[in-house]
C-alpha cells in the first residue's frame, strides 16, 4: 500500500574485550534494528508518514528494550515543517552533535561515545511531540518535548539546530530533564578525502562536566581510516574520562561493510578500564 | 511471495484527561497495530489465507499484550464459507454490534465504548476455530469457538449475524463464557449525509445489565461531526453507567485524519467520573 | 530495497491428546514463524545476506522464545563458501540428520522427533559463527561454533556433511557441548513414488544412547502417506523410548496443505505415555 517499506541494519562484531583486567571474546551486537516506514502524499504540499523501529541484539536474537523502543511515530508535514507524535529515539540534541561526528561505526557497539551526557534519554522521550522546521538556507531547527504524564519526574526537552554550508556542517544541541542540562556545539568539515569533526558539550546539574571529542576520517577508494578521540572533565564527583578508537572500514558496497577497530575507554583513574579489538560485518537493508 | 502485505494503523491523541478529580495531560495510544496478511488462490474456488496482527502503544513503543495478540490465524475459504484457526481478535458478537456503531474513532482509546460487556473476551478466543458463512442476499453468519484445553474455566463461544439491505445494516451478536452471557442487537441506517446507528445489549449471569447506545454522524465534504451516547443499567451490583462523546473528524485522505473530541464517562454515582478533551492524528497504512 | 522479502509459515493442528491418562483437546501450534531475509549482490561473486526469523504460537499469538530466537544472522558469501554471524537456529548436525528425515510435518508439533539428542541446542548457538562450504560434486560441509563469552559453561560446536548423488542423499552430523556429544548418520533414497530415509545417532557423555529412526513416504498425486518410527536405547539412566507416527497429507498447493495424523510416544516403561490424533492446516507464505 503506497510507500510502506521495510528497512534495517544488522551489525555484528567479533571482539576481544578487556574490562578492568577481565577478558572475554565474543560476538557482539551494534544496535541492529528493523523498521517499517511509509509516507502518503495528501496533496497541497501535505504529507503524512509513520515510522516504527525495533532494536534487537542480533548476537542472541533478543529484543533490545520495548518492541518499538527505537521509534514509533506518526507525522504530518508540509511547508510549515513536520510535526511528529509518539515514542522518539534519542534526542535531536544528540543527533545534532555526538552522533553526527561518530563516523566510524554509527556511534554503536563497544566503541560508541561513552562520554556524551544523555540527559533527555531515549526512554523518556515517549509520549512526545516534536517539530522539525523546513530547511531554509541550510538551516534547520528541531524541538522535542516529552509529556510528563503523572509518570515521569519531569518533562524532557531537547532542541537542535543544524546548519550546512558547502563543506561545513554545524550543529547545536540542547537537552534538559529533571534538573540536568546538556548543551553541545558541533562542527564537521569535508576537505576532499579528509573529513574532520568534533563537538564540545557542557553538562550541568546534579553532575557537571566538560566533554570534548574530535573525529577524523581519511577515505581512499572503498577504504576509510578513522580516528576518534574523546575527553571528559567531570565535576561534582563525575569521573574524568578518556576514550579513543582507531578503525579501518572497507565498503563492499554502499550497504555492506567489513571493519576492524581498536577502542579504549578510561574512566576516573582506572575505575573503568575497557578496551576491545574488533572485526565486524555491517549490512544495511 | 504472492499477495503478502503489511498493513496497520497508528492513532495517537493528545489529551487532557480527568479521572475522579485527578488531571493528566499526555499523548495516548488508540489501539495502534501492524499486521501481515496474505491469501493464496488454490484453484477450484478455494482460497488459503493468514493474518498476524500485533498491537502496540505508539506513545511508548511497547507491545500491547502478546506479540500477535490481536490475531494469528490461518484460514481456508471456498463457496462453503471460511474456516479460521488460531488466536482471534475480539468476538464476532462485538464486531457485529458495539464496534459497528462506534464510528468516531473505531471504538479505541479513551472514548471507546466502556459499557459493552466483553464476555468472550479477546484473551480467551485463542486456540479457537471460527466459521464465516458466505454472504447470501446480504446475510452473513459467524461462529467462533475457543477450545478450553484444560486451561480455561470454560470454552468461549460467540455468534453473529450481519444483514445489509441498501441503506439498512442490521446485526445480532451473542457471547457466552464461564456463566456470563451477552446478547445484542444493532441497527445502522445511512441517510445521505446522516448516518444513525445504535445497539441494545442484554447481559446476564454473575452480573446482569441492559446497555443502550446510539451514535450519529453528519458528513460534510471531508468533515465528520459525531455524537455517541451510551447508557447501562446494572443489576446484581454492576454499576450503572453513562457515556457520551462529541467528535469532529477531518479526513485529509481516506487513510489519514485529524480529529478532536470530548468524552465523558460516569459509573455508579461517581465511582468513576472520567472525561477527556483530545486532539489526534490517525494514519492507516 | 533490493531483495528484502517476508516469508513464513502458519501450521496449526486440532488434536485429541492423551498424556499418561490425562486427556485434552485443543488447537496446537507447530512451530509457526515469520521471517525477513534479503541478499545483496556485491559483485565479483560476493554476496551479502541477512535473515531474521521469529517463532510464535499461532494458537495463542504469543512469541515463542526470544523475538528473533529462530535466527538472526548476517552473512557474506562467495566462491569460498558462506560465513554467517549471529544467533543460529538448531544445529547443522540436526538439520543434516533428524530434521532431514522428518518429512511428515517438518519435525514440528506433537509428532516431532522426541528422541534425537539436541546437544548444541538452539539456545546455545547464539553469538555464533558458521561456515558453509560450496557444494562440490554434491558434497557440502557445515561448521558452527558458538562463543562461550563468560556466559555459557562451554562453547557449542556442530558439524555436518551433506552428500547428494541422484536419488541418494546422505548426511553426517556431529554436536558437542558441555561434555555431551552426538554423532549421527542419515540416509534417504527417492525411489519414484516412494521415499525412504532414516538415521542412527550415538550420544555419549553424561547420558549415552543409541537412537534409530526410519521414515517412509508414499506419494500419489496430491496425497502423501507417511510412516515414521523411532527407537532409543538409553544408558546411564536415560529412558528407553519408542515413537511412531502415521500421517496423511493432502497438498492443496505447494504452499498449503491439510493433514491428519496419529502419533505415539513411550518413554521408559510408561514414565511418559503420550498419544495424539490430529488434523491440521499448514500454510507457507
Amino acid at each position: 500500500q503506497g510507500s510502506t517499506e521495510i528497512y534495517g541494519r544488522i551489525n555484528l562484531t567479533a571482539e576481544r574485550q578487556e574490562l578492568n583486567g577481565a577478558k572475554d571474546t565474543g560476538i557482539y551486537d551494534n544496535s541492529s534494528r528493523i523498521g517499517i516506514r511509509g509516507t502518503e502524499d495528501l496533496g497541497g504540499g501535505l504529507k503524512a508518514g509513520f515510522v516504527i523501529e525495533h532494536g534487537f541484539n542480533a548476537d542472541t536474537g533478543a529484543a533490545a528494550g520495548a518492541m518499538w523502543g527505537r521509534e514509533s511515530t506518526v507525522s504530518l508535514g508540509g511547508s510549515f515543517g513536520t510535526i511528529r507524535l509518539g515514542n522518539m529515539p534519542a534526542s535531536e540534541g544528540y543527533f545534532a552533535t555526538a552522533d553526527y561526528v561518530s563516523m566510524h561505526n554509527h556511534d554503536t557497539g563497544s566503541s560508541a561515545d561513552a562520554l556524551y551526557g544523555f540527559v533527555a534519554i531515549a526512554g523518556t522521550l515517549n509520549s512526545a511531540i516534536a517539530y522539525t522546521s523546513p530547511t531554509v538556507n541550510g538551516l534547520r531547527f528541531d524541538l522535542q518535548y516529552g509529556l510528563k504524564e503523572n509518570v515521569k519526574p519531569d518533562a524532557p526537552l531537547s532542541m537542535a539546530v543544524n546548519y550546512d554550508a558547502g563543506a561545513m556542517h554545524l550543529g547545536l544541541g540542547y537537552e534538559e530533564y529533571d534538573g540536568q542540562k546538556s548543551t553541545a556545539l558541533r562542527g564537521l568539515w569535508e576537505m576532499g578525502a579528509i573529513t574532520v569533526g568534533g563537538y564540545y558539550e557542557r553538562g550541568s546539574g546534579t553532575v557537571s562536566y566538560n566533554n570534548f571529542r574530535i573525529a577524523g576520517m581519511y577515505t581512499m577508494g572503498a577504504s576509510e581510516f578513522h580516528l576518534n578521540l574523546g575527553k571528559r572533565s567531570g565535576e561534582n564527583g563525575l569521573a574524568d574520562g578518556d576514550q579513543f578508537t582507531v578503525a579501518y572500514n572497507y565498503n563492499l558496497s554502499k550497504r555492506t561493510r567489513v571493519h576492524v577497530f581498536y577502542t579504549n575507554l578510561d574512566l576516573a583513574n582506572g575505575a573503568v578500564d575497557f578496551s576491545s579489538y574488533g572485526v565486524g560485518l555491517r549490512h544495511n537493508f
